[in-house]
């Protein structure tokens, strides 16, 4: 089950890169390097950092395809997707959660301790979409707008409770899953944020 | 020959860095940091991502040194380089070929499968000046300019076909080099670049 | 004495990174991956680079919890700080020292070459401060402002020297901290700084 909603999270995140590209008039070359990055980015940065080799996508070029597939139909439907405007949302959340659960897996099994499985989980979900803030010169959303990374780390943290008693891992992922979906949409519909931080001194 | 070109390519590849880091007024020690990142980041990038340990530059303080003097001797010449306009943007076709070929040829020799070889022969080519550009702040250039980042991805096709015919690899390495420089070249000449893809609408 | 100067380090750069995420308007989970990007983002650079597996913080989870801690902390005494800007001034240049000897220490023992060694100790200084300023979109400061990432030049080179004529460790690394802490603070002092390479024309 999580392979399947993978899929669809890489080709969620693969056109919110595709749309943060054009939003730069980049040309269809960069799209497809942005949509690559978005989707598959975090995960490529969590197993660098873990030292996890070989890296996810260099074993499955079938998703290196779908990716840049999807990036490069993103320009070519980008005109009609304002009216999927709420599927793409849910599509987007499906896949912050899924990567969370999936890079938590990873840590989980190469023996890390807990807080480090929990960043390997954050880091799945939200590096894609900073790496596609950074490379479009724009200081990364996920910092700024509703709930995201704190979804990231709330799912992380129930996954990990969940395992710590022992529930099966099936009933495990399905349950964070539901939480962390619901939690996500009910932080778009309801404009939830974390209280933001300004300074304007600069002493330094 | 590939390490001549090779040279010559990072010395290029630090002396554009270096005029970048002088757009930004930064002082000499940014200049060398920049030189060095545009040369030989995108090597390093690639061997992060292949977990190709331990990284080129790390066996070859030779590179180290050649690309750090470049960059510093680029801020004493740079006010006659309008002059070598030309010499320049072939030298700098020439680096991004020629590393190209070199990343296939890391990705092939450690058995990672083709479209991976194509990413690692990319990565190799244009993540340098990625880097640059993101240290620079601003938007990638090989994002939005004339064919650069598809030079790339011709090259490392061709060079794979011919690979994958028995080509021998010193006539393969030739034929994919002058290939990709005459289209390099051409792109430049007659202006080509790829069909831009822009998006205004911010729905998300 | 160094993991009592690195757990200051850390502190001080978490704190530098959440102020320059306070000047993003960051919400405050923002604030906490900038801090620990800032603070310890350069050794796990470092680390990733000299294929330094597993990456120190991922065996320390104390540090994580230090720098978040350190970083929320700061926006309930932002206000206050510019009270304490030469404490803050002093302990981030304990932290560039630290970092700096530390980043030499690994590569080190690894048994990298002199320039990589040399490398291996600026990456884990500055790159920190570069992460943290590339993700708030800014220019990285370390390339414009005063001695900075000559301080880690300067004592990573006097670290080594005196490693080659056999002075024995402790008083190594006591006298490379004594000089590089006295060079900063006299160069923030003085205003000292390298000279600037700026280029305006774009012919390329």
């Amino acid at each position: 089950m999580l392979t399947t909603i993978y899929l669809i999270a890489i080709t969620a995140e693969a056109m919110s890169g595709a749309l943060a590209a054009g939003r730069r008039s980049m040309d269809i070359f960069g799209v497809a390097v942005i949509a690559f990055v978005t989707a598959l980015g975090g995960g490529t940065i969590r197993d660098m950092i873990l030292g996890h080799f070989p890296i996810g996508w260099t074993q499955h070029p079938e998703y290196v395809y779908l990716v840049i597939s999807a990036g490069l139909l993103t320009t070519l439907v980008a005109r009609y997707m304002h009216h999927l405007k709420t599927v793409f949302l849910v599509l987007d959340a499906m896949g912050l959660i899924a990567f969370s659960l999936i890079g938590c897996g990873v840590a989980l099994e190469m023996g890390y301790a807990t807080p480090v499985v929990i960043m390997s989980g954050m880091i799945t979900g939200i590096f894609g979409g900073i790496l596609r803030d950074v490379l479009c010169n724009q200081v990364p959303v996920v910092f700024r707008h509703e709930l995201y990374a704190s979804v990231s780390l709330a799912v992380c943290a129930l996954y990990l409770a969940l395992h710590h008693f022992a529930v099966p891992e099936q009933i495990n992922i399905a349950a964070s899953f539901a939480a962390g979906l619901t939690l996500r949409l009910l932080a778009i519909w309801r404009g939830w944020r974390l209280p933001t931080f300004s300074y304007r001194e600069r002493w330094e």
